[in-house]
C-alpha cells in the first residue's frame, strides 16, 4: 500500500484509502529497523511513544487527512528542540532533554506530523559533509563509500530511505541543501526569518534557516507552510513581503567561464550543463552572470567573523568541555577567537559591499541556478582533508543566508556511471519563495530522476506545484487600448502583459463615441442582442497600476464585468448608455481594428 | 535685502528680486567675520575662491533660481569631504585633502549650492555636547555660558548665526538632532541608506547619518532631495521603499510615566507637555507608549559593541597618534578594544529581540514625539562630567539609526526665562521622510518660535510643506457600500477612510436593483434630468486595494466617472442601462439610506 519513498501525496492516497495512522507508524518502526546505515538516527522515538502519538491524532482528528499532515510522519535534526527527546546537537555531553518543542515543532505537530526521531548531524550543525559526529557518519544512499552531505546528515538519508516523508534541517552554509543533492532530494531553503528558530540551536544566528528534505518540491513547500509565520520570540524572525517573479520569460543566471569550478568532477559539470538546456526547453532565458561578488560573500561564512556567532552559541559550554568536540568543529569554532568586535564590523562593512556588486548582477536576471555542490567524496578522501574539501561543498551555497535570498535544491540527474546523483539550486531575492517553487517542480518533474533512493519513482501529479498566482488584475479592452493603438501604452507602461485575444458573447453592441481624442468606442451590454460577439483583448495588471488605471479612465466608460465568448466573466471597459445616443453603431465590423481598418480604406 | 536668518525662501526671493550671488556671498563673508562665536568654523571657503564659485555659478546657469539651489550658501561639517578644503574631523594631526567632493557635496555643488567653509565638531563626531574639539567650543546662540549640543556643533550655530541658509551635519547618535534643538532649528535626519556617505568619515558606519540643518521643514527636505539617492560606492546605501502615514487622524507615540526623564529641567518637561497639548490641537491622537525597548537599545551604542565601529574608522590612525585624540574622545574609542567578535554578535541579536518588541508599540502609534534632548548644560558644567552629561543628551535620539528610522528635530518654544529654547523629535518607520514633514512643518509653525537666534522670524509661506500626496484614490459609493450598510467592510477592512458625505449633481437618478443580495442600487447618469442630487459618500483606498474592490463588483454594477454636486469627478458606482428595464426608481428619495429607511417603515 506504502511506496518505498513516503511522499506525502502517496501517503495522503493510502490514508485516503484506508491505512490507519497507527498502521503507518508500524510500517516506519519496521523500516527503520530495517534500515541499512546506523547512522541515521540519534534517538529515534520509542515505539510506543510513537503508537499513541498516532492513537492520539487519531482522537483529536478522526477524519484521514483532515488536517494539512494528517499522520505524516517526520524526523528532526537534533539541534532542533522536541519536548521529550533528549537534544544533543550530536555532541553527547551537550545532551539536555527539553521541556517544550521548537516553535516549529509545535506547529507541525498542531498540523497532525508525527516526530519518528532525532537525526544525526555534523556537531553543532558545523559543516557540509556528515562525518563530523560521533554518532557515525551517515552515507550516501546510493553508495556506502561517499558521504551523505551535513550538517543535516540524518535527516536527508532519512527521507532518501523512505523512513519519513519529510525530514527537518538547518541551513547555515548550506546544510539543507548539499545533503538534498547527495541523496536524490528536494531541499527547501526558506527565506531567512519565515521560518522561526525559536528553540533551534543556534550555528550563526543571524543567517541560520530551518530548511525541509522532502521527495517533490510541492511536499516541501506544504510542510514550510505550515511552519512559517512571524514568531516575536526569535529575533530574526520577519513578516514575508510580497516578492513575485515574471510568470513567462524567466531570467535564469548561470556560472560562466573562470567560475564554473567542479573540482575536476566532468559528470557533475555536464549535468549542471544539462540542468541548463533543460531549464531552456522550459522557456526560461539562460543568462550566464558574474558569480565573483557572491564567491566573495560565500567565502566570509567560514573564512571571516561570523564564525563568531558559532562561538557566541556555545561559549560557556565550550570553556569547561572543549575536549568534549569533534577535533575539526572544535578547531573551528576556536579560531572564532582571533576575531574582535572592529573585525566583525569591518565583515558586515565588505559583505555589504559586495550586496552592492550583486544588484548589478540581479538587474541582469529573476533567479540564479548554481550547482548544489559541484563535486562529492568519499568518506575517507573526507576525513584525509576534512576543511579544504567540505569548503568545496559550499562553494555555491555558503553565500545565500548571508545575503537573505530564498533557495531550493532540486535533484538534476545522475553522474554517466548511474552512480551518484547530481543537485542545482534556484536562488531567489528574499521571500521569493512561493515565487521560485513552481519553476523547481518543472525543473525537478522534467528530469525524471525519482525521489531519494527510488531512482525510477514517478512524482506524483498530486504534489505538482501550480503556478502562484501572480495577484494580476485581467482587465478587457475594445479600442484604443487594443495591442497597436494609441493608448496601448497605458497598459505596457504600468507592467500589463497581453493574457488573450478573444471575442465577447454574442449579446454586446459596440459605438463609435462623438468627439473622443483619440478615437474610442463604447461597449453596451443588451441581454437579448444578437451577434458575433467582439474582438477584444484580456490583458493583466499588477492590483496597484490596476486601481490607478480604472481611476484614470474618463466618462462616460467606465470598468464592469464582460461576459467573454467562452461564457467567463472579466473586467472591461463599458460604456454609459446616454452616450451612444446618435453614435454610429459598429457592432457588424466585429470589433474596433476592423473599423479603424475600414477608415484608412 | 537680506533677513537676519537666511532660510531658503528669503534667499531665493532676494534673488528673483535682482540681488546677485556675488553680493549674495559679499553679505555673508561680511556676516562670517563679524560672528560673535569664534569656534564655528575649522575652515572656512577663502574669500576669493567664495566669491570666484558665485561667478562660475552665474556663467553656469545665469537666470536666477534656475537650479534648485541656485546661489544657496551652504556650511559643510568638518568630517565630510569638500575638494580643496582640508579635512579634519576636528583633529588637526589627521588633516588630509581630499581631491573629490562627497557624493553628496557633488549633488549639492550641482544643484547651485556654494560651500562658505567646513563648521567644527566634537572630535570623530564622538559626541552629543559639541566642547570636544580642540578648535574650541561653539555656543549656544542664545547664550554663550550653555553648549551648542554636538556633534554638528558648527553647523547648527553657523546657521542660527545667519551665516549660511542650511549646513550640513552628520548624525550616528543625535548629532543631527541635539544641534538643532539648542540652537532652535530644523535638524532633517534622514532614513540611513537615504543620502550616500561616499566621502563622509565614518563614525559608526553601520548607522551613521548625513543631516541638514534648516530654519524650516520646508528647506530642510528640499536640501536633502538633492542629497539623496542610491549610490553603489556607500555600501549602506539604499532605495527608498514607500511609506506613507495616514493624512488624517495621526496616532503619536509620547513619553509616558517612568518613562518622561529630564533630568530635573522642569521648564523642558512643561515645553515637552506643551507640544503634546499642541500636536492634539493640530488633530493628532496622543497614545502613550512603552519606550523601555527603544530606551534598551539606545544603551546599546555607546555602551555596546558598535563602539568598534569607532575604533575601525580610525584604527591606523590612533596606533600612531592616540595622543592627538580629545581625550574624552580617546577613552571612549579605545574603550572599544574590549569587545570581542562575539560580543558583536551579541550586541546586535539583543538588538534584533529589542526591535521585535518595538513592533508592539508601531502596532499602537505612527510616528513618535520625543524630547530631542530633555535637558542642556553649560559648557562648564559638561566639562566636569563630560562622558555621563553627554549621555543625557542622547536619551531620546540614540537608538534612532539603530532601528533604521527617519526623524526631523523641530523647534519646540522657550523656556520660561524666554532664555533657552526646547526642540521635540518626529520619529517614523524607514523612509518616512515625506510623510513626517508635513506634520512637523504644521507643528513647527504653530509655536512661531521664529527661526534660530531670531525669535521673532516669521516662518515664510513658500517654505510650507504640503501635505504628501498618500496616494489614495477616491471612490463614491451610493448602495451597500455606504457607511453602516452591509458591505462597508470591504472598503474599512481594505484600508479605506470616509473623505466626504455630499451629494451627486442633479442629473442621476437611482433605482432599486431586482434580485441581488444585499439589495443593492443601480445609479444612472442622464445628463437632461433634473433632480435634487443624490446622496452618496467618498472614500478613498489605496491603488491596490481599490484595483482589487474593482475586480470584485459584479455586474450590472461597474466604476465609471460621477459628478458631484460641486462639480468634481470622481470613481463611483454606476449601472448598466439593460439592468434597470421594470426596476423600481427611488430617486424622490434622495439616496439610498432613505430608501432602506422607508422598508422598516
Amino acid at each position: 500500500m506504502l511506496p518505498e519513498i513516503l511522499d506525502l501525496s502517496s501517503v495522503r492516497a493510502a490514508y485516503a484509502q484506508g491505512l490507519t495512522p497507527l498502521e503507518l507508524v508500524e510500517e516506519v518502526i519496521v523500516r527503520c529497523e530495517a534500515a541499512d546505515d546506523p547512522a541515521i538516527f540519534i534517538t529515534r522515538t520509542p515505539d510506543d511513544e510513537l503508537r499513541n502519538a498516532a492513537r492520539e491524532l487519531v482522537a483529536r482528528a478522526p477524519q484521514p487527512n483532515s488536517l494539512p499532515l494528517w499522520g505524516i510522519p517526520f524526523a528532526v535534526k537534533d539541534n532542533i528542540d522536541v519536548a521529550g527527546l533528549p537534544t544533543t546537537a550530536a555532541c553527547p555531553a551537550y545532551e539536555y532533554r527539553p521541556e517544550a518543542d521548537a516553535t516549529l515543532i509545535a506547529r507541525l505537530k498542531a498540523a497532525g506530523a508525527l516526530v519518528i526521531g532525532k537525526t544525526n548531524l555534523d556537531q553543532f550543525a558545523t559543516g557540509l559533509n556528515g562525518t563530523r559526529s560521533p554518532y557515525g557518519a551517515p552515507r550516501s544512499v546510493f553508495d556506502k563509500a561517499y558521504v551523505s552531505g551535513g550538517s543535516s546528515s540524518g535527516s536527508a538519508v532519512a527521507v532518501a530511505s523512505g523512513l519519513a516523508t519529510f525530514a527537518l534541517g538547518t541551513d547555515t552554509a548550506g546544510s539543507g541543501r548539499v545533503p538534498a543533492s547527495f541523496n536524490n532530494l528536494v531541499g527547501i531553503k526558506p527565506t531567512p526569518g519565515l521560518v522561526p528558530n525559536t528553540g533551534v540551536i543556534p550555528a550563526c544566528r543571524s543567517v541560520d534557516v530551518v530548511t525541509v528534505f522532502a521527495g517533490t518540491v510541492g511536499d516541501g513547500i506544504a510542510v514550510r507552510k505550515v511552519m512559517e509565520g512571524y514568531d516575536a520570540g526569535d529575533p530574526f524572525s520577519r513578516e514575508a513581503e510580497p516578492c513575485t517573479l515574471p510568470a513567462s520569460g524567466l531570467r535564469i543566471g548561470v556560472l560562466d567561464g573562470a567560475e564554473r569550478e567542479f573540482y575536476g568532477n566532468k559528470a557533475y559539470e555536464a549535468l549542471y550543463d544539462a540542468a541548463i538546456e533543460r531549464a531552456k526547453s522550459l522557456g526560461a532565458t539562460i543568462v550566464p552572470f558574474d558569480y565573483a561578488p557572491f564567491r566573495e560573500a560565500a567565502e566570509l561564512l567560514y573564512n571571516g567573523p561570523w564564525v563568531a556567532e558559532r562561538l557566541a552559541a556555545v561559549k560557556d559550554f565550550i570553556a569547561t568541555n572543549a575536549d568534549d568536540f569533534d577535533p575539526t568543529v572544535r578547531t573551528i569554532i576556536e579560531g572564532a577567537r582571533r576575531y574582535d568586535a572592529v573585525a566583525a564590523f569591518e565583515g558586515r562593512y565588505k559583505l555589504e559591499s559586495l550586496r552592492q556588486k550583486t544588484k548589478v548582477e540581479w538587474n541582469k536576471v529573476d533567479m540564479l541556478m548554481l550547482p548544489t555542490s559541484p563535486t562529492t567524496y568519499t568518506v575517507e578522501d573526507m576525513l584525509a582533508d576534512p576543511i579544504a574539501k567540505n569548503g568545496h561543498f559550499g562553494r555555491y551555497t555558503n553565500f545565500v543566508n548571508l545575503f537573505g535570498y530564498a533557495a531550493i535544491a532540486i535533484p538534476a540527474g545522475f553522474d554517466i556511471a548511474g552512480h551518484l546523483p547530481f543537485g542545482v539550486t534556484l536562488i531567489g531575492p528574499a521571500f521569493a519563495d512561493e515565487a521560485l517553487a513552481s519553476f523547481a517542480d518543472r525543473m525537478h518533474r522534467d528530469v525524471a530522476a525519482g525521489m531519494g533512493k527510488d531512482r525510477l519513482a514517478a512524482l506524483p501529479e498530486a504534489s505538482r506545484v501550480v503556478e502562484p498566482d501572480d495577484g494580476m488584475i485581467p482587465i478587457m479592452v475594445v479600442g484604443a487600448h487594443l495591442t497597436g493603438m494609441p493608448l496601448n501604452h497605458e497598459l505596457t507602461g504600468s507592467g500589463g502583459r497581453l493574457v488573450r485575444i478573444c471575442r465577447t458573447s454574442n449579446d454586446y453592441r459596440l459605438f463609435v463615441l462623438p468627439d473622443t481624442t483619440p478615437p474610442k468606442p463604447g461597449l453596451i451590454h443588451e441581454p437579448d442582442y444578437e451577434a458575433a460577439g467582439l474582438e477584444v483583448e484580456v490583458w493583466a495588471l499588477p492590483p496597484d497600476a490596476f486601481g490607478r488605471f480604472v481611476a484614470n479612465i474618463p466618462a462616460p466608460l467606465g470598468i464592469g464585468k464582460v461576459t467573454l465568448d467562452d461564457g467567463s466573466s472579466v473586467s472591461g471597459f463599458l460604456c454609459e448608455a446616454y452616450a451612444i445616443a446618435g453614435a454610429q453603431e459598429i457592432t457588424a465590423l466585429g470589433g474596433w481594428r476592423s473599423y479603424i481598418r475600414s477608415l484608412s480604406v
